[in-house]
């Protein structure tokens, strides 16, 4: 059983934004060199979730990307939901199977999915850095590409 | 978040089981013609399900595939269990995640997978075919390819 990649990269470009400072933006090319993910993908990712209304982008100098909401008020289950295209776990409809009219696995699998979407739910993006975040931050934003200071 | 097709056809395979008439064997290209699934899949499927045990395949005449265990014997969350190739719904390894270290999401999403599991567990194949077993068996076991009555 898997989330998509999608619902994966979103989940770690909100934790990226959450460690930034507050009132600094953060750019594309930071967070996929960071997470060694791929531009193009991180685009699409990113506009996604500023439809969702969860980050802005701003253009120019002193633009980038940053939270429109506080990490305490983006909840994990939320977001699990905007980003997947479905909750359906098994997909009974695309080549449709014929004992749907008489399935009870498929109520089975919504109650399942249901007791994991109430888990996710007790938790926001603020319980993804509750007592981890200098180590987040020391992975994420301080520049390994710089050369080490002069012993 | 989707299981494999190979879980799903497992759990399809079984269902079929469960509704034959007591002591008759099934075979691979009846399952495949009433699903619509192709026999390579479900060749090696029900080879996977004889590995674990929960069905077994007979040869020769009158041989064929049957349950090892009775309905109420086989838990839906054994199954779904057995036949995943992996239960973290985020693959964190393959291409390594950096902030693993200091990763909180992993476990909350573990928390979540259990409560899915959970449910899943308190389900067995019996309660597949619960009060629904004339209507599957109209659908699978009647031969449509008959033809109709004269009036």
């Amino acid at each position: 059983m898997q989330l998509t990649k999608y619902t994966d990269y979103a989940l770690r470009v909100l934790t990226y934004l959450a460690v930034m400072p507050q009132g600094e933006q953060a750019n594309i090319e930071q967070i996929s060199q960071k997470y060694d993910l791929s531009i193009h993908h991180l685009k699409k990712i990113v506009q996604q979730l500023g439809v969702f209304g969860l980050v802005e982008t701003r253009r120019g100098k002193g633009g980038g990307i940053s939270l429109l909401k506080l990490p305490q008020q983006i909840n994990i289950g939320e977001v699990v939901g905007l980003m997947e295209n479905t909750l359906e776990v098994i997909d009974c409809h695309t080549s449709p199977c014929k004992i749907l009219p008489a399935c009870h696995l498929k109520n089975i699998l919504a109650e399942a999915t249901q007791a994991f979407m109430v888990t996710l739910n007790q938790y926001t993006l603020a319980d993804l850095i509750a007592d981890n975040k200098a180590q987040l931050i020391d992975i994420l934003l301080i520049d390994t590409n710089r050369p080490a200071p002069q012993q």
